[in-house]
């Protein structure tokens, strides 16, 4: 007779946060729903482990943790490359044994800009519930702050680096900006956050709107919107070296 | 001689819980400084006035009210029709005043899928610091637990009602999800959840995956990604008058 297969545990999306663990009190940025259901697992897939420890370590001075961070299973997703449904069935095996799994991304939500929805995907076609649980998204919070449509808007990643493709790319996202009335917004990698608001700046129609969101729940926070002519005067303003979203709405 | 201007306030947005406050605790949804930064406002621009005091009065019973509930000062934002900026300035008047005030959407996070912007923009305009508060976004969940591609997606509210335009706007979007691999969300007013699934399940390839979640932070949330071929036998699986988000992801 075969053993009948355990009801499977869940998987949970625990989101972390976006600033600094010394700029940010945890209390500030997660639900303490959030913090309890973390801090009762023992078995996580994480996009990185270092993180991933002095989140945990940071919630246990919050709410206990279940289990001593020694003694928990980390398990981290593949950095590059994709992470094929077969390694994303692999990380799911202790939930499949029916223990709850908590999933964990470098900053802000799993799943959103970053690699996690594979082994959510692989979830759903295992039957294991998914639970996502509320904290911090610089894509969100971004989105409300900038003042721009937020009943229509679309996140692209990155822009091309090369000036002409992205030269391109912005044009293009204008265009369907302006058919859609549709807010944009994309990303770069800090070192070279002037360069993109640069193009975008000297890009977009003068009346075009552009709000950049940097630093976001941190004391440091700046955020501004501005038509695109404004910002072509004071692109000195933009903090340096710091995680920033950037958003457009064409007229 | 003319008075110097004073340092305006801040304009706070205040997210909301999505499910019922009978059916969900504030603290399961919103961080700890989230409902202190709320409980020291007496002046919100809010969308429903019957919501925002029924919230208050549940952050009350958390942290409590620095001014009395009957004491503050909430301000209804047009219901319908464009809110023009100069209409926006007047609901600003308070923080160019010198008071923090908040702003709170229906449901969620304000200024995303509702009329709000138009306030964020205004207070932009007249350089009032724009404060994102952490709460739930029934997107962000929705795209989180979907197991689509969360590196590049867009919401685009409501679709169209009438069929033919409806098949055709979702046709549109699939082949810009097949081009920019990029997930599709979508909303619909409850008691046409069934309809836009069907729609939905009829109308892609059978391989897109169709992505629901419905009332999500909700003790009874329900959330499926399958392949629109197998939710064509399974549309009576949809609950029925919840609220709900639809993504879909073309192969």
């Amino acid at each position: 007779m075969e053993a009948p297969r355990p009801r499977p545990g869940r998987l949970l999306l625990v989101p972390t946060p976006l600033a600094e663990l010394g700029d940010v009190a945890l209390t500030e940025v997660l639900p303490q729903a959030t913090l309890e259901t973390a801090a009762a697992l023992d078995h996580w897939i994480v996009e990185n482990a270092r993180t991933a420890r002095a989140v945990l370590g940071a919630i246990g001075r919050h709410v206990p943790l279940r289990t001593a961070l020694q003694q928990q299973v980390l398990s981290v997703l593949p950095k590059h490359g994709e992470l094929d449904m077969e390694a994303a069935r692999a990380l799911l095996q202790a939930a499949l044994d029916g223990t709850d799994v908590g999933l964990m991304s470098d900053a802000g939500a799993p799943c959103v800009a970053d690699p996690g929805a594979r082994v959510v995907a692989a979830a759903h076609a295992l039957d294991i519930p998914v639970v996502p649980l509320v904290g911090p998204s610089s894509i969100l919070l971004a989105l409300m702050a900038s003042g721009l449509e937020g009943q229509r808007f679309a996140f692209h990643g990155y822009l091309p680096v090369e000036p002409r493709a992205r030269e391109q790319r912005i044009r293009e996202l204008e265009r369907d900006s302006a058919h859609h009335h549709q807010t944009q917004l994309c990303i770069e990698t800090p070192y070279r956050n002037a360069v993109l608001l640069k193009a975008l700046a000297e890009t977009l129609h003068p009346e075009t709107r552009i709000s950049v969101a940097c630093a976001l729940t941190a004391p440091q926070a700046f955020i501004r919107t501005l038509p695109a002519e404004q910002w072509r005067t004071q692109l000195d303003q933009l903090p340096s070296k710091v995680p920033a979203m950037f958003g457009f709405l064409a007229r």
